[in-house]
């Protein structure tokens, strides 16, 4: 009998890096694999249905809605973001760990549904790192940059109820807290006692 | 303001490798701090009071448990041993991490009294080689391995209440899963939520 995967939910407020240090962390771990979303918005140039998002239509993403075959879903500036809830089943019955890179009110949902999903908040070093992130990303007006920052100050409360909270300040070194988190994970006494039992009982 | 250290009590069954483990934990983690146990037995060849032990009579060991100044302490095979509780506090108040090699009796009662230590149990990779180990350096009879090896199997059952649980096959590998938890629980949002704090309001 295999232990079951674990689940990981990566959330942070925009401009703290996230994207990439997902990507990293793939790359270093290659048996983790990774929930890609349902979506309802075009495709932008560059990305692959399949790889970075499944494309559907605003018809069938309600139906899966309806149907409740989605972990969480949100509506962002019009358009529908989902996670499937089949596939994460899936990875974690067979043993394989799996990230999410979803939003804060995201996150939460899967906790509520899932207690035993591991949430990670990904932040910023500081409060001028983050506004200068944003301003230097953001083609933005300032009323705009304004706005953004005053949301992402209430998103990063949010952290509290987070299990883990990692300082994206020297990408490797959050990286290597990251990868902590999830060889921690894996030692926990309860996730590791059926294979006590097991050794037990030999 | 510093952030407070944490505790961390690493337990085994005889024979599991912890001594050897330990202290290779503390060579490449040197802002570890080990507590230093008292006892009641005369010093072994080699062993150096304040260094591996501090060696007290039988008298002011008493004394220090009536005074209430013993984490936990233990009388076995006729010698008492006991963690100092000052020394831990302060550690941990200067915000110093800590390492406890202590037994599982003892692992249980400093977590009552402190329920944020972490709690880490250290087991062999399967029930052959712990016979093995605990055969290879013992002088025993076959009827003391035998009451050994049954101790260890009760003693096994323990690690369930545990935090976490280490396997140690490869030296090198239960080293990193360690490293993996120390470096895991600073990242533990509650701990880290003081400083995510500052950082809002700065």
């Amino acid at each position: 009998m295999k232990n079951k995967g674990d689940i990981f939910v990566i959330s942070a407020p925009s401009g703290t890096g996230k994207t990439t240090l997902v990507r990293l962390l793939l790359s270093r771990f290659p048996t983790l694999s990774f929930s890609i979303s349902y979506t309802t918005r075009l495709p932008r140039p560059g990305e692959v249905n399949g790889q970075h998002y499944f494309f559907v239509s605003e018809k069938e993403f309600k139906k899966s809605i309806a149907k409740g075959e989605m972990l969480e879903w949100a509506k962002v500036y019009g358009h529908y973001y989902g996670t499937p809830l089949t596939f994460v089943q899936e990875k974690i019955a067979a043993g394989k760990d799996i990230v999410l890179d979803i939003d804060i009110q995201g996150a939460q949902a899967v906790k509520k549904k899932m207690p035993e999903a591991i949430l990670i908040f990904l932040i910023p070093p500081s409060w001028n790192e983050l506004q200068r992130r944003i301003i230097s990303r953001s083609s933005d007006s300032p009323e705009e940059i304004k706005k953004r920052l005053e949301a992402a100050k209430k998103e990063i409360l949010a952290a509290r109820e987070f299990d883990y909270i990692v300082i994206n300040d020297v990408l490797e070194d959050a990286l290597k807290e990251l990868v902590s988190i999830i060889q921690a994970t894996k030692a926990r006494a309860n996730k590791r006692w059926p294979e006590i039992k097991r050794l037990l009982q030999a």
